[in-house]
Formats: structure tokens, sequence, C-alpha cells
């Protein structure tokens, strides 16, 4: 991800919790002070959990400046369309 | 729950989505303009889908007010103390 990106974005799927902290903590203590964490679906509440985590444990005055929900629309293998919660959680340490 | 409260509350658990769609739609129907819809741990994901149907299927002028994310210490059974995250997402019509 290059430098130029005003906000990086982590982007929660099936890998453990603890890969996406270190994600962000690593974007984090690169110099930029926003972040955007978008999970679909299930991940969902593994980007709260991640938020959290790094609330409770690394940075006590990390701010949740913004939290958005969407529908996305997914086409399945059998070429349905299924619609798919997302979460936009945007911090700011 | 007593029509003092000034808003309903709406708890998303382990019940099938259509329970709570269902319990939401009769909340809204009943007079009440305000809904808070609160869920903890995996359920969190099932709370965003339920405000999207809302949003998409029954009411399209549905605002999010607000959304708010936490943490929960839950005792589990052996006496250890587990962090659960929360959710608690604002709607008005």
């Amino acid at each position: 991800m290059s430098k130029e990106q005003p906000v990086s974005t982590i982007l929660v799927g099936k890998k453990p919790l603890m890969n996406y902290v270190l994600a962000c903590l690593t974007s984090l203590q690169g110099g930029s002070n926003n972040l955007v964490v978008k999970a679909r679906g299930r991940a969902i509440s593994k980007a709260v959990d991640l938020v959290q985590i790094l609330q409770k444990r690394f940075y006590k005055d990390l701010k949740i400046v913004d939290i958005k929900i969407g529908t996305d629309q997914v086409t399945g293998q059998d070429n349905r369309t299924i619609n798919v919660s997302t979460i936009e959680i945007t911090i700011s340490r």
C-alpha cells in the first residue's frame, strides 16, 4: 500500500484476530494517524473486537471517529445475488 | 416493556434474524420512533443485518442516529472474566 493514500484500510476477514491487530499496530506505528477497519458478514464482530483490543490494550487514547454500516451485493457461485452487511470503523490516535 | 421508557431496546441474540425484524417492526408500528438495537459477540453481525433489512425492505427513510461499540465483561463458568464486544445502533424513523 503506497504512502500517498491518505487513510490506510485494514480489511478484516477469516484470519485469526491477532493478525489484524498486528496489521493495525504496524500501520499506526508507521506514521498514519487514521485507519479504516472494514469487514463484511460474520467478520463484522471480529472488526469490533479488533477495535476494542486496540483501544483497551494498546492505544488508550484511540478515538473512534466514525462507524458506518451498509450492504454489499455479492454474486454467489450459482449466480444468485446475496446481500452482505458491511461495517467501516474509522479510528484515529 | 412499559410505555414510559423513552426508547425501546431490541437485544439481538441467538434466535433467527426474522424474529428480531418482527420485534423491531412491532415496536416501530407501536408508535415509538426511536429504537436501540443491541448485540454482543457474534450476534453483532446479526444486529447489522437487522438494521440493513429494516432500511432496505421496510423503512426506506429509516435513519441511523448513532452507532456505539464497547466491551462487556462476562464471567464464564470457570470464573474467568471474558471481554465481549458490544454494539448499540440507535435508529429513528
